[in-house]
Formats: C-alpha cells, sequence, structure tokens
C-alpha cells in the first residue's frame, strides 16, 4: 500500500480527466472528490473507482463534457437533466443548486435525471454540511438486490445520505439499502472470514453469513429484510418520478452500462428559523448521550456516523492517502484493464 | 374478535373523547384517525392503543385542548409547538400545513416539537398522498432500543414513513429502526414462535430469533445492526434540531410519560413540475416491476409497500372492524385498566 500526498493524488487524477475530455476547472473538481473520498477512508469509491470512470468516458457512456441543466423549477423545487454527465460533479452541482434553494426558501429540492454513478454519496452530505445545512440525498442503482419475497434482483441498494451540520464535527450518514455490498462480500470471502451477522441467502434459501455462498446465490440482503426492501422501491420512486427519470428496473444490470439513473437532493436551513446555536447545542446533547452509552465491549464507545470519516480523514491527511500499488501504477500508467 | 361498523367505532371513541375535554370538531377528527387506523389493519396502532390515550389525558402528560401553534417560518419550512397536545391530531395539522407549503413553494417542511405519539405514523403518508403529493415524515421516540455497539436502550425506534400518490393506490412505507417492536416479540412469544430472522440479542450477547429471550435482554435489534442505529440517530437528531424539541435521550423511558416528542414533515409536490401523469407512469412502472419479479414462493408475488393496507381496508370495510372484545367492553365502560 502507497501512502500518497493528497495533492499528488488530485493532481494526477485531474491530468488523466483533462486527457479524456473533462475542462480543466471540471477535472480539478472532479479529481478532488475522488481524493477526498479516499481521504475520508470510504476506499471502494475513492481512487479504486476512477478507472470505472475512464473506462465509461471511453465506452461513450459516461459524457465528459456534458454539464448539467435545469428543466424546470417552481418555488423551492427543480428539476435537472443531467445529461449523462460525469456523476460526482452532476451530484455536487445539484446539491449546489438544493443549498441555494434551502438558503432561499427554508428547504430547497432538486431531482437530478439522466446521470451517472456518484461515486461517494457521503460526498453530498458533507457539502450541505460545509454549508451549514441538513443534507438529504439519495439515488437509484442498477437492480442488484432481490426485493422480499424474490430470489431475483429486482431492486437496487439505492444509497441514501443523512446529514446534519454541527460545529464539533457534522453528523454524516452515508448507507445502501444492502446489508453488504458485493465489494464487501468479496473482500470478506478473501480473508477467509464469516459476516458477523446475516448477508443473504445461500442457494438453498437459507440465511447465512458465508460470504461466498451469498455472492453464488446473487441473494445478498435488504437492510431489515422486508424493510429495507421497501424503503429501496421508495427511494426509487421518489427520485425517478421527481426527476421523471429511469427508475431501477430500466437500468442496465451491467456496471459500465449503469447509466441514466435519478437522484434526488434536499437541503434545510436549521439557521432560517433562528436560534442556530440552539439547534446545535442539541445535536452536541444527541452526541454526548451516544458517547455516554455503556459499551458492548470496553474502551470501543458507541460513535455517531461519519465520527470515523473524521478520524481517517486527520490520519490519512497527516500519513498520505492509502492506495494499492497496483491500481496507481495502472493509474500512472493510464491503462486501465480491470 | 367483534367485527364492528366503521361508524359505530367512530362515533364511540368520539363520544369518549368529548368527555375527555376534546371540542366535537377535534373528538370527531382524532376518533376518525384511530378506526382508520383498525380499518387500515394496524391493530396495534389504532383501537388498541386508544385506552393509552384517555389515560395520558387523565394522568394530565396529554393536554386535551392544546392546539399547536406555529413558532416560527422561513418560505417553505416552518416550526411548530405542539404544545403537549393530542399525537395525531397535532400530526395530522403539522402534516396539512406542509402539504399547503408544499402547494406554494414546490416542497413544504414543518417541524413539530414538543407534541405527543402520532399513533400510526402512516396515517400522515396516506393524508399526503390523498392531496396528490409525496409525505415523508418521521418522530422520535423514548429511548427503546440499543445503539449499535451498547446494551443500553440509548435511541429510539423513531418510525419514518414515506409515501408516494399514485391513482392505482398510493404506495406507503411506514416503518420503526427496530426489526421487531416489544408488542410484536410479546406476540409471536404468546403464539409460541420464534422469528424469522434475528430480532435481537439474548442476555448473553448473542443474536437471537427467540422473542423471549429478547424481552429478557431488552436489546432487540434496530433494523440493518448498525445501519438503522445510525438513521434513528439522525431521524432524531434533524426532528429535534428543526422543532427546537427534546430529543430522546431526554424523553421518560416510560410509556405513558413519554411525551414531548419532536417530529418533521415534509410534503413535495410532483405536480408543480408539470408532467404529473409521466411521473404516475414511472410509478406504475415500478410497481409492474416488482409484481413480476419471481416470487419465492409461488403464487405469493412481491407486494408493493401499502399494497397489504388496501386489501385489509376494503375487507374490514365491507366486514366491520376486528376489535378485540375485552377491549371494546372496556371502550364502552370508559374504564381503562391496562
Amino acid at each position: 500500500m502507497l501512502r500518497l500526498p493528497f495533492d499528488e493524488v488530485r493532481r494526477t487524477l485531474a491530468a488523466i480527466l483533462r486527457k479524456n475530455g473533462l475542462t480543466d476547472l471540471r477535472a480539478e473538481e472532479c479529481a478532488r472528490l475522488f481524493a477526498e473520498t479516499t481521504r475520508d477512508g470510504v476506499y471502494t469509491h475513492g481512487v479504486a473507482r476512477f478507472p470505472r470512470l475512464i473506462q465509461m468516458i471511453r465506452l461513450g457512456t459516461v459524457d465528459p463534457v456534458a454539464e448539467p441543466e435545469r428543466v424546470s423549477g417552481f418555488g423551492a423545487l427543480e428539476r435537472w437533466d443531467g445529461r449523462r454527465g460525469v456523476g460526482n460533479l452532476n451530484a455536487w452541482r445539484a446539491m449546489r443548486r438544493a443549498i441555494e434553494l434551502g438558503r432561499a426558501h427554508g428547504i430547497g429540492c432538486v431531482a437530478l435525471g439522466n446521470t451517472n454513478h456518484w461515486m461517494r454519496g457521503g460526498t453530498f452530505g458533507w457539502q450541505a454540511t460545509e454549508a451549514g445545512l441538513i443534507g438529504l440525498c439519495w439515488t437509484n442503482t442498477m437492480p442488484n438486490l432481490p426485493p422480499w419475497g424474490s430470489s431475483e434482483a429486482a431492486i437496487g441498494n439505492n444509497p441514501m445520505v443523512v446529514a446534519v451540520p454541527r460545529k464539533a464535527g457534522a453528523v454524516v450518514l452515508d448507507m445502501a439499502m444492502s446489508q453488504y455490498s458485493y465489494g464487501a462480500l468479496e473482500a470478506s470471502r478473501k480473508r477467509g472470514e464469516v459476516l458477523p451477522v446475516d448477508g443473504g441467502f445461500d442457494e438453498q434459501g437459507k440465511l447465512t453469513h458465508d460470504p461466498a455462498a451469498i455472492e453464488r446465490s446473487r441473494r445478498p440482503l435488504p437492510i431489515g429484510y422486508w424493510k429495507g426492501s421497501g424503503l429501496s422501491v421508495l427511494l426509487d420512486m421518489t427520485a425517478s418520478m421527481l426527476a421523471l427519470g429511469k427508475a431501477t428496473h430500466e437500468l442496465s444490470p451491467e456496471s459500465l452500462q449503469e447509466v441514466g439513473l435519478s437522484q434526488l437532493f434536499v437541503a434545510i436551513a436549521p439557521a432560517a428559523l433562528g436560534d442556530a446555536e440552539q439547534a446545535e447545542r442539541i445535536a452536541d446533547g444527541i452526541v454526548a448521550s451516544l458517547h455516554a452509552a455503556k459499551p458492548e465491549k470496553e474502551g470501543r464507545p458507541v460513535r455517531y456516523p461519519g465520527e470515523r470519516t473524521l478520524q481517517l480523514r486527520a490520519e490519512n491527511t497527516r500519513l498520505g492517502l492509502p492506495v494499492d500499488e497496483a491500481l496507481w501504477n495502472e493509474i500512472l500508467k493510464d491503462s486501465f484493464s480491470s
């Protein structure tokens, strides 16, 4: 594992993005989002995901020059067309607009259709909190999860983000509707581990902790079984209806063809109602109550969502971003085989 | 089990509510919400929950005459004080206001503090869909669930509702952050059943399907383990911050003392952006894709959230509302011992 300075990672990725058609400013921005994701410890969706974006640009499934466009709007609600552009830039733009609308109206909402994989969803939650707003957003995905009562992948794992600004550290939850991603199952199998909790069904239709059995059956579990299955449906429905975009069942089940996603971005301005300091104290009180809860294992206090991110961010900023050496060589040579 | 006409149930409850201090109009409205909940098959939160409300009124924890009041507002965002009034009436009023704001601004949001148990959360999702809007709402609760990494109840099961209007049947998800409520665990134990999936930890800290073991340990599971634990925290935080209301850790863990809750209501008007028919077709397409997914058990197609509600509503309207005879006698005598 290499440890690379943040700026070196960002500059290297930006150069490749420029070569692949992005304008200077957009290449810088896109590279920053990838580097920040690795810096924040979300390794699956940072630098490791970069080759896939370049492949999608070269396949023509992602348009490197397309910028998102406002299609219609009514007060605090707008519909945008992502024009099949770069997913994380589109999502960043959509949340930026939701923040503007939230500042103007107290709450703002942007539905974004015809876009691509937003990489790390948490990015747009942090973005809202850095502007001082509460952020909520979600995306649909290709069908990769069986709904409750079926063995066939017919719903998406549709990540959802809820984020609250706080001076002492934003509280940011970024969660997919599947209990484990295929990436997590693979990693667990390669380490020779079993999952600590049920991760899916085996080929006999029994709940199992065995990651390899779930990879074979293609039946990972929705969080909370029937509950996450239902929530996935609602996230897909609200995003695609408001964006007038594609729903999960209309998306290709192939990752390099997973284009035309629908997403929803909501930003709420607590300060618009005044008493921002009191709201801050309420958030601090909740964090303190979690930290005060008797830990199951001594010395391992309960963490709030996002707490670990801040620790990893500090560590990776100090030591350099951890990047797999083979992956980095691939990126330096700009030859993406995976 | 009795089968009682809807109107008989509604009139009977309304009369008791009037006797306990509610004005005529508010008594009618409150009784309707209880009767509709039982009609819709959510038996735990309908007529069965009525005695508890009356007890709380008599204890003085619920104020039967208090009406909710707008405290502050900015554009599409408002803060309301529930003044410890009747929970379902307060929540109904808050969603009605969110709908008005949604119609005026495309999206509307009402934070309601200092309120009481809203009974069935789904009620306010159906309310939004009947007005043609998408509804989202959530509430905090007393601490009744250990956060991930702790064995001590420090978070709430914080029900959350997401609802989408659709001519052929609204799609309404109403889910608590616990995999099973204590009521469900008790019912399962009394039937001598084991849970089909992990429902919590036993007293040795092992995951278990045994409802009695979970009742003893007081360690039910959040949905998706660490994920639902995190979501519960964020729902509590957003609602209490925006309402400037109490957070879960400040609420009494005793059900008759569970007062001063914080709730959030959001309504989004798909029609505000035009093309309402296309949005409707998108929702229909998602429902059709679920119905087309290969069922795990033949003849048991995948259901969308709310589908079963519509079936039960039709059945109970036809046959009468199923109400436990002992409970109904207690109500008729207006003597609530439970």
